[in-house]
């Protein structure tokens, strides 16, 4: 290992990709944000902007569904998708072609987890799952702080949950209609009320209903995971009155059947905000070169 | 350690204890079931029963919840239980002062599954999860060939679950009414059919309503855990038709938005039947040796 070295992070997304440079201690030195449009030219500016750096190693934390299963012939490829440029891209080939150093690469929300984890919401912790509610609901886990992939790869927003009686929404989800994504998705709010989340009214009855289907997803996820923390981010998180509900519901939902940790510790907002899976991605490239 | 040594297992039931005693290769020596009572009586007659052989170190299957917080002031006890006499009892604590070798203590279900992974249904996998549909419904975890306890205690059975809208059976969980447990456990059957769940015709409409609810949670453990494999057990899953109807309708809730193994390969019936706990507590207990 070299005795000062830089490290690279990529956050691709669906809609942008960012691209940043830091140093041992993870202290940003360089960053840019590119538009997701195909895999030539998107990667070609990220690389224009890390041919400056010579970094040692990097961590990638992408959009899904991605193959992560080491033993399969398209490990490293994403899979299904709906930006089509995209799918079939066999990304962490390209990337390791480009740039012949060890690189890391998990989903975006796992990254995400991984960074609060270890620079966050859950410094201190041995797991902690985040979800992310936004213009999809994704969950990323870390169990014995190390990210936690599963077999296939698992997709927190796209459980089943219980109805309530009084919500007759059919749900937006294109595969499952009223699963979580479907019925409490920052799009699912909007269609909902005929207006963007933000514009929703504080005492609208739309924010019990999202309140009871985040808190029942979690109470799942504790159920099947019992993490230590739960960590909520996305763009609908920003409602700052959202939380307080959750945590309200999830209390009414488990029913003392399980204790679980004071829920002001337990259930927490993201801290990191839009860094957390950039850092997290530094981190994995610390990790992967120390582990080289 | 010893170069022949005989190992001790424990499945501690609500209805009954069964002891056994092993060979190093996991050969049963000795077995016997005693009726639980309270915890001299029955712990007494278990001893009396060890009191024969010398065994080198022990692996314990419990009902739950237990506390399994390595650093809980109550690591190893029995928490709330509707069995009065064995709540807040420290079970562990009670066999280390009887037996003074090592001694592993898990849950049930948990010890059932990793065995079941060692020794069973998904033998030459990393992961597992194993489901027990009888009184209630409980499910084990097994991941990187490891027992997966998480924080608190997993309890994969009281998930919520999405009804089928034909359906208006209350439930019978006293905490959720509703719950997957409420809704598909052997007695919830009984009382939805109004008879004992062995005397149900195949073709009973109830049997369609129990393969939905299992499989919408094999659906959601598998978005959530992503296993290698789901192993179903207990007496309800003795319905020979149910397991075809099961996956069935895992596919069909599926919709292609995750792509699973074969379910043939993926969604199993258990192999070791009532041993697998045992059997799993034979192997908890060497590994506890070799670990000294
Ligand atoms: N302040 C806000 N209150 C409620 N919803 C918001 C707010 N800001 C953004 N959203 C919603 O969050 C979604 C975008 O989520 P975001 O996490 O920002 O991006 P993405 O999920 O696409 O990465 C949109 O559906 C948007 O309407
Ligand atoms: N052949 C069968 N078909 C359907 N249900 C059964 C059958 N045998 C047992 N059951 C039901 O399974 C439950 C008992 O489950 P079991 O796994 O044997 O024990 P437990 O869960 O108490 O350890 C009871 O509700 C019983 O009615
Ligand atoms: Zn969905
Ligand atoms: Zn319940």
């Amino acid at each position: 290992m070299l005795d000062t070295f830089m490290l690279g992070a990529i956050e691709a997304g669906g809609t942008k990709f960012i691209a940043a440079v830091s140093d041992q201690d993870l202290n940003v030195i360089d960053k840019i944000s590119v538009p997701t449009t195909d895999p030539n030219q998107t990667l070609g500016k990220v690389a224009d902007f890390f041919s400056s750096y010579s970094i040692a190693a990097m961590g990638v934390g992408c959009f899904g569904p991605l193959d992560l299963n080491h033993s399969s012939s398209t490990y490293g490829y994403i899979e299904s998708t709906p930006k089509l440029a995209w799918k079939g891209f066999n990304i962490l080939g390209a990337l390791q072609a480009q740039y012949r150093i060890p690189i890391a690469l998990n989903t975006d929300v796992n990254v995400a987890a991984f960074g609060e984890l270890k620079r966050g919401a859950a410094v201190g912790e041995q797991s902690c799952i985040y979800i992310t509610v936004g213009t999809g609901i994704g969950g990323g886990v870390v169990v014995d702080q190390q990210i936690f992939n599963g077999c296939h790869h698992p997709e927190l927003g796209h459980i089943a949950v219980k109805r309530l009686p009084s919500d007759t929404f059919a749900g937006i989800c294109p595969y499952h209609a009223d699963c979580l994504e479907g019925l409490a998705s920052g799009p699912a709010l909007a269609k909902r009320a005929n207006q963007e989340p933000n514009q929703i009214a504080k005492d609208d009855p739309i924010w019990e209903l999202e309140a009871y289907y985040l808190a029942q997803a979690i109470v799942t996820y504790s159920l099947i995971l019992s993490p230590a923390k739960i960590i909520l981010g996305g763009g609908v998180m920003q409602q700052e009155h959202l939380l307080a509900m959750v945590k309200a519901s999830v209390s009414q939902q488990l029913n003392h059947y399980i204790e679980l940790p004071n829920l002001d510790n337990y259930i927490v907002r993201a801290q990191l905000k839009n860094e957390a899976a950039i850092i997290g991605g530094f981190i994995l490239a610390r990790d992967a070169l120390r582990s080289e």
